[in-house]
């Protein structure tokens, strides 16, 4: 039941199937709770939709 | 003010309609607040993001 | 594996039985996915953490 | 380290920079860490995506 | 209709009362949707629930 | 600026400082982005607060 939710840039699906996989193993073999009873959502967002010291990515990207 | 988030799959307009009046109903009753003060936000997840398990929702429905 | 997630008031251990059940249910009607599918989030927020209109619950109720 | 999540409508290019900036520079201000230390994800939601009191915001705008 | 979340660390009555105050002031002004619409919820953080950089805020604190 | 949450049971500060280590260099190395710029927030969450299949899991304990 453990809810993982990665929020994070855009990835490729092979990527996302190795995130799941080894973020599950590694969270599963410390908090002492089957792989199975584990969610992991991933959330793309775009570099727009993400502010960092007050900047927008997608502006601290073109300078 | 409580705030509802339904995370899961594509859903059509009438689930969605369904979806957030069923569960606005059932929530106000319990929790005896007025259904006005609820928000529900829907969040549809593509099964490339969503790993149960330790495997990609998009990798199980292939095999 | 949807995911409900429910920020809202300090609830009793009964309430919290109920809206799990009913919430529950009511979705997996509307989305067509087993109940046993569904994981439900319940956070409980105190009145001084949430804003309404641009004023806390808590200084609210106290007018 | 502190992470702000706006859930709204869409937003221009212009309102999201001018969202960042003032959200950042205010909390940063009141909580008393530096800017740098602020990340703001700006989460847009479709109108069908979000239910007031019941009822779909699309659903709303079209009555 | 829009919810603000900010998740960061404890803070005192007096600046959450400001912290929605100013978010909320400067959220509506940009998204152009009346204050009376915005949700700002606060979650108070413990610096053992926070890792930065692969390291926990309270571990980098007694360094 | 990836932004990770676990959202799961009460764990020690070894658990947590372990996991926030471990889940942070994976996330790195896949997503190929500093570990620095990755935050992880942990979510405590009692049995009473979870449901799963619409019962909570303090219920389910007591069977």
């Amino acid at each position: 039941m453990p809810v993982i939710t990665v929020d994070g840039p855009k990835l490729s699906k092979e990527q996302k199937t190795e995130l799941v996989k080894s973020i599950t193993k590694a969270a599963s073999e410390i908090i002492k709770l089957p792989e199975q009873a584990f969610i992991v959502l991933i959330q793309e967002r775009e570099m727009d939709n993400v502010g960092v010291g007050g900047v927008l990515l997608s502006d601290k990207k073109t300078s």
